[in-house]
């Protein structure tokens, strides 16, 4: 396959990689700027730089930047796009984005892919890209109305790539789990450094303070977007797990420790219902 | 020197284990079961089984139990504890226990030094502790009104064993920094399992949900006694907490990415300059 990666941020790059690693397609990047090109096609991550001409032989098109840059590039070069490629994106975010990528496959005879990596890093760009970000990690696919061959062909890229398990899922549940699984830790961790003891916090801190903060370091261009783009399941999960505290809290004020002990416990139970 | 230890759970274990492992001390150990005794005695953990009356050659004496039970072994036995020991706790809170610990210390002549070794896991007892447990992890000792002398052994003897910073604070300053370090992650994990959408996560989730949720494999009843021994400071916190949660979740709701972005730019900053 001809596959065209848009973007050579730390997710597109990584894409690059791995596909260059652990498949025989031929890769074109594209970016707004060239120093990551160049460095791509210096270290073998890409065959070739391309350009919106390359689309129309793209068999596969991966839009590896922010959301709304990732309908735009399509908006702006849907023209271009040969009608037999498979087009995904890899946003933190589904519902809007694949409502609106769907209706240009539709409108321009390509075909629209969802799909999602659930890997990354506190750091952002290509020089921290890696062939083995996703190895073992979830890949979520969201098929919308695409025919089986091309999810097919999404999927069995996918499990060359080395990702560990693959789900299907439609837009709307994709977006209530990530809330949950990972845009609350991203909204938490911001929220627990804000504490005025956080800079306080070293000779007194182990490992829970470094799991729960990690991600604070937060790009906050990007995730803003993914916030406001999943505001309602996002901001019932923030409720949710306030509502949760409140009640930890005040059974720690009422003081009763076998009462505590009991809430507290329950976490224990679902913990290890999971298996973790 | 003669080191008593009491209560042979991965605190105590893992203490006993590299105190053999890193210095020349003779370990006795004293634990309610006696299984654990057999098997610290069988691995070389502990060089002999201890009772009170070992108090009497016992030039320091380590509590590695609950809080309450470290206070209760104390106070059952403070007649036998020889007058030269230095006695230190390995609480996790320390205001009320020092304050009560230095009261017998006091009264018996025996000297008394708060001491929080910031290192554990998510599974307890003898056979998950290890000799490195405490390699590169905070130590924070709490002198309370003990002498020089005192302070330095105990500090002399945790060089050794390999933690990594050793700080020294009051009683009050110990439990408003852990009420943030360590506390309240471990609130947290237990709220963000109890989403509904915990169970489904599976397929959807990657390494900041495993780094939120780690902790809530909660051990319920140590934590119970934790938490409600350090109520107010622990209350601020997670009061504090919730109050930059809604910060955040206002601005979601506004929808302003530009502000949102930088309330959540903070997060980098505060971790940037942290170093982290």
């Amino acid at each position: 396959m001809n596959i065209v990666i848009s973007g050579m941020g730390i997710i597109g790059g990584s894409m690059a990689k791995a596909i260059k690693k652990y498949t025989d397609n031929y890769v074109y990047g594209i970016n707004r700027s060239p120093l990551p090109l160049k460095k791509a096609l210096e270290c073998g991550a890409i065959d070739e730089i391309g350009n919106s001409d390359t689309l129309e032989k793209a068999d596969m098109l991966v839009l590896c930047t922010y959301p709304e840059a990732s309908v735009r590039f399509v908006e702006e070069n849907a023209d271009k796009i040969n009608k037999s490629c498979v087009v995904i994106d890899t946003c933190g975010i589904k519902s809007g984005i694949c409502q609106r990528l769907s209706q240009l496959a539709d409108e321009y005879g390509f075909t629209f892919v969802g799909f999602h990596p659930m890997a990354g890093k506190e750091k952002n760009g290509f020089d921290v890209s890696e062939a083995d970000l996703f190895s073992g990690a979830n890949a979520i696919i969201v098929p919308c109305d695409a025919p089986h061959s091309a999810v097919d062909k999404v999927a069995s890229l996918v499990k060359k790539l080395r990702f560990g398990n693959v789900v299907f899922a439609s837009p709307e549940e994709h977006d209530r789990m990530i809330a949950y699984t990972s845009q609350i830790p991203h909204v938490l961790a911001c929220a627990y450094v804000f504490s005025p003891n956080c800079v306080k916090h070293k000779g007194f801190s182990g490992g829970s303070y470094r799991d729960v903060s990690r991600v604070a370091n937060i790009n906050a261009s990007l995730w803003s977007e993914l916030f406001i783009e999943n505001k309602e399941p996002l901001v019932n999960e923030i409720d949710t797990l306030i509502n949760n505290l409140n009640k930890i809290k005040d059974e720690i004020k009422k003081g009763d420790r076998e009462e505590l002990a009991k809430v507290l416990h329950q976490g224990k139970v679902i913990k290890e219902a999971l298996g973790e």
